[in-house]
Order: C-alpha cells, then structure tokens, then sequence
C-alpha cells in the first residue's frame, strides 16, 4: 500500500490533459424507455466503450505519462488479473515502456490471454493477497518498475475522475446525482473529486454488491472495514475500499447495496433496452436506481457504466 | 404492392426534416481493434439504438407524417411481425393515429407483445404471403387505414435513407464505401439515394444473407429473382428485393453474400469488442468486409448497424 498522499481536484483536470491523446472520449447514451421504467432522466456515460473495455485505462494512463522519464523507463507493475492489468498494459504500451502484471494461479485463461495481448509480461503466484504482493514486490525489486496500484493510488484515482468531467461536460444539463459502482473505491474517489471541481451541488451515490458492502459499513462507520469475504458475481467489485479512497469518500458519499439478483435483472435491462454489452459491476448502478426510485424520481442522473468485459459464453441469466 | 413511385434523393432530405422531432441521432461507433481486424477504418451508424431498435422508425415515421389530416386520422396498417411493425406502431403513436398490425400465427410472441406494448392494434392471419395480404386489404377496407409497406414504399424508403445523411455528416472524413445489409431493399435503396444525395462517389455494397441471395442474383440479371425459399438466420433480411427497390438499385450497387456462420462469427465480435447488441442481420455487413479485406483495404467504411432486436435467452452461438 503507497503512503497516503490524497489527490486534490486539480489533479483530476491535470490527468484529463495528460490522457487527452490516448483515451477515448466515450459517449453518453440515453434511453426514453429506461428513463420511463425508472421515472428519472439518465445519461448513461459509457465507458465499457473506453479503451481496454472499462475506465480503468483512465487511471493506468494517467499514473504511466505522470512518471518522468528515467522512472518510466524502468516500467510499471501491478497485480490484477481483471481490468486493470489490461488496462496497464495498454498505458505502458502508450508510452512504450515495459509492463509487468502479477497474477494468481487459476485466474480466468481468456482475461490473462488479453492482459498479454496488450504486450505485458505475466508472473504467476499463488492465488493469496500476500503472495501476489510478495511477487510484486519481488518484480519491483528486480526491475525498478514503479507500483501502480489498482485503486489505492493518487494518480489513478484522479484518472478515473476525468470519465464524470466528460459526463458533466456532455450531459447537456446539470446533474443532481451521479451514481457509480464502488470496489476498491479508484472511480469512486475520482468521481468525487470531478463532481467537487465541476458541479459540488451534485450529490454522488454508490452502488455497491450486498454479497461485497464493506464500502457500506465503513462508509456508515467512520472507520474502514476491511474483514469480508467476498461473495458476488460482481467480479469488478470485489476489493476492500482502499485507505486513500476511504479518507475521501468518508462523509462524502452514501453507498446503495443490492444483492445480485437485481444486479442480473438489471444487467439483462442493459443489454436488452440500451443495447449495450456491460457487465455485472456497471448494472450494480441501474439495479441501485431500481431498488430506491423515490429517491431518483425526476432528477437528472449520471450512471456510470464502468465495464463490459464478459463471457459470451457463460452470462448470468442462463438457466434463470 | 404499391405503383411503381420512385423516391428521389430529395425526398431523403425532406425526410431528414420530417422526422427530426421524433428519431433519435444514433451515435457512429468506432474501434481501433476492429479497424485492425480489417485493416480499415470502419464507422459504425448506430441504427439498433434508434427508437424500436432498428432503423426501421425512420421508414415508419416519414411515410406517417407524410400522409395529410384526414388520411392519418383513419390510421396506418401493415404487415410485419419483425422490427417494422414495431417501428411502425411508434410511429403511429408519435402522431396519436391509429395502427394495425397483420401478424401471421405463430409469430414470436416477445415480438407480438412489443408491437402491442407500442400501442398497435394486432390482427392475427394464417402464416402465408396471400393470407397476410388479404388480411390487410381486408383492415384497410373496413378502417380506412393507409398500407405502409415494409420496404417497397417509396416514403419508407426516403425515411431509411436518413441513417446515411447523418453517417456522412458524422464521420469527420469522406467515405469511400458504405456497406448496408439487403432484404427487401428499403435501407439498401434508401441509402442509395442518400449517396447520391451528399457524396455520389462513394460506393455502395450491399451484404446478403448467401441463404435469401435473391438480391445478389437480381442484381447480377438485372431483373427481379423472387423464387425462392429463406434459409438464414437473418431474420430481417429474409424477404425479397421489393420492386421499386429493385429499381433504383439496378446497376447501382454490388453485393457480397455471406454465410451465417461467418455472419454468427461477425455477430460476436461486435458484441465482445464493440460491445454492442445487434441482430444477426446487422452482423452481415462486418462480416462481408471481414470475407472481403482486400476490397476494403486502407479505406473509410461506413457500416450500417441495422438493428439490436434478440432475444437474450437464445444466443446463435450458444452450444457452438
């Protein structure tokens, strides 16, 4: 874990200048039928469109071109088998520099063939938190590479933040809410921070697994609540919220959970309605609007949809 | 069948204004992975998130806001369990006239309740061409109702041609190829006139189902082919080239068939990497430029994404 150093707003508008020429600029979608079904107007700001297919190169792009160059050419290591390992990859392949991703033995083959497409060197450890931190470390050492956190990181979360700049900016309307998906709490904070900076009247929702509301507890507690063991099909959304994250959105935010039967229903709303192939963690966000509609109802609302990594193969209403 | 009116590419500009109110400007999608694959740079028209999931509204509207006050206020009918029924109900419902809508037995019933959900009344026939038709000329003589043809309406046909006026408007660069998918022809010729209309160099190619070729092979004769029995899992595209359709497109397109494997396969990848849910009938057209690179090669393609109505439980792919 890197010590705390917060982001502030203006790094959110700094990383949006630094990613301007390797992000993409995602639309935001609109739906009369899903405004109707939830009594609320929602823009829908698509980032499973983003580059590697989830917010995440946002945050991995901006921490790759912050590094100055003797760093940079040392390259960059994580430990994620999901998003942001692509992510990262992608980013250091931006910069040209070297990309080491850590990952645990019996992770999904399809995502760590996608992680190694993007040009990033794979090194496999035992499927525990301490192992995967004692390989990066060990990657670290032996290489120089600079950590880039998936979430517990000042420039990643600033990153992630530049996705609600865009929204605020597209939406065409000022926003009263805007509701995303919470995890390890990278987009969350960010998210926050753009909000802050542009629009600091907008209240921010998240949305949050029941089978994974530590970001609830804390968030209810003042105090982070890091003992859980995970359970949802939400697979983007399993991590504790990390300290940076949680020194930010302490006070700042409240967290809807729903469990994962709304998750699917709306997941299935998603594809169905707005056509969009997103997956479990960016429907937390629709379902968590679903389940509270008084607390919606007429507003102008900021949804954003976080991710649409899935498998074709296996989707979760097979068999419902 | 309607008298052989033939629109002109005037009446897709008078269209475009005529319908402005009511359809939605689909966005224009692109992906740098897709581009890779085939080696070009392909834009994406949006039609699957028009109103109703498919271009089809745009058909549907023009032809109903084009009939005079006393002539919509005995309502529209037409013949169609698929995208244009529905489309035409939403039309219907955007002018507060009457719709009825000839549905053969054993249609779908997801699609049956869709139509009704847009506010049309359904009139149930036996599953064959002359049952339909009778049924038809039947409603209309005892409501007054005015027929709105599928495709071969040359009002409908204007209204289709409205998807490529905004492509060539949103694409940033000039396009050297547009590829649009052909059944009955009313999007292909619609098109056409667009072409015509903005950028009378650029190429038109049409994709075909290679199980409903009748339009490859009435093109190649140069006179209508409509024997024949569909065999495709393009739902959309399994009537033949309707007459004025045939007319205009006489000479002035040429088109690819493909099989609906490769179609199936095409169908994926727009899924998995441009994260859209379209229909088989849509996939036709990337899968014509993927059976086709050398013929694409290096150039600006636009690509007609005709629609995204599927049903989510059974997967083309699924058991493959």
């Amino acid at each position: 874990m890197p010590e705390l150093i917060l982001p502030g707003t203006a790094d959110v508008l700094a990383a949006a200048a630094r990613i301007a020429p390797h992000a993409t600029v995602t639309p935001v979608l609109r739906s009369r039928e899903l405004d109707a079904l939830a009594g609320a107007r929602l823009h829908f700001k698509a980032e499973h469109l983003q580059r590697g297919g989830a917010f995440k190169f946002r945050g991995a792009c901006n921490a790759v071109w912050l590094l100055d160059e003797a760093r940079a050419a040392r390259g960059v290591v994580t430990h994620s088998s999901g998003n942001h390992g692509a992510a990262l990859a992608l980013a250091a392949r931006s910069r040209g520099i070297p990309c080491h991703v850590v990952v645990p033995e019996g992770a999904v083959a399809a995502k760590l063939a996608n992680i190694a497409r993007h040009g990033a060197t794979l090194w496999r450890c035992a499927p525990t938190q301490a192992a995967r931190e004692a390989e990066c470390a060990r990657v670290q050492a032996e290489s120089g590479a600079a950590l880039v956190h998936p979430y517990a990181d000042a420039a990643v979360i600033a990153g992630q933040g530049t996705a609600t700049l865009e929204l605020l900016q597209q939406a065409g309307t000022p926003l009263d809410v805007v509701v995303a998906p919470v995890g390890g709490g990278g987009l969350a904070a960010g998210t926050l921070l753009a909000l802050r900076q542009v629009q600091p009247g907008c209240e921010l929702v998240l949305a949050e697994p029941a089978g994974a509301a530590d970001a609830a507890r804390s968030l209810a507690a003042h105090a982070r609540q890091v003992e859980f063991v995970p359970d949802t099909v939400c697979d983007g959304l399993r991590a504790a919220l990390g300290v940076p994250n949680f020194a930010l959105l302490d006070g700042a935010a409240t967290v809807v959970t729903v469990d994962d039967a709304a998750t699917v229903a709306a997941m299935r709303l998603l594809w169905q309605v707005l056509k969009q192939v997103v997956e479990p963690s960016s429907a937390t966000v629709l379902a968590a609007i679903l389940a509270q509609p008084q607390r919606f109802a007429g507003r102008n609302v900021g949804v954003v949809l976080s991710g649409g990594n899935v498998d074709l193969d296996v989707l979760p209403w097979a068999g419902a």
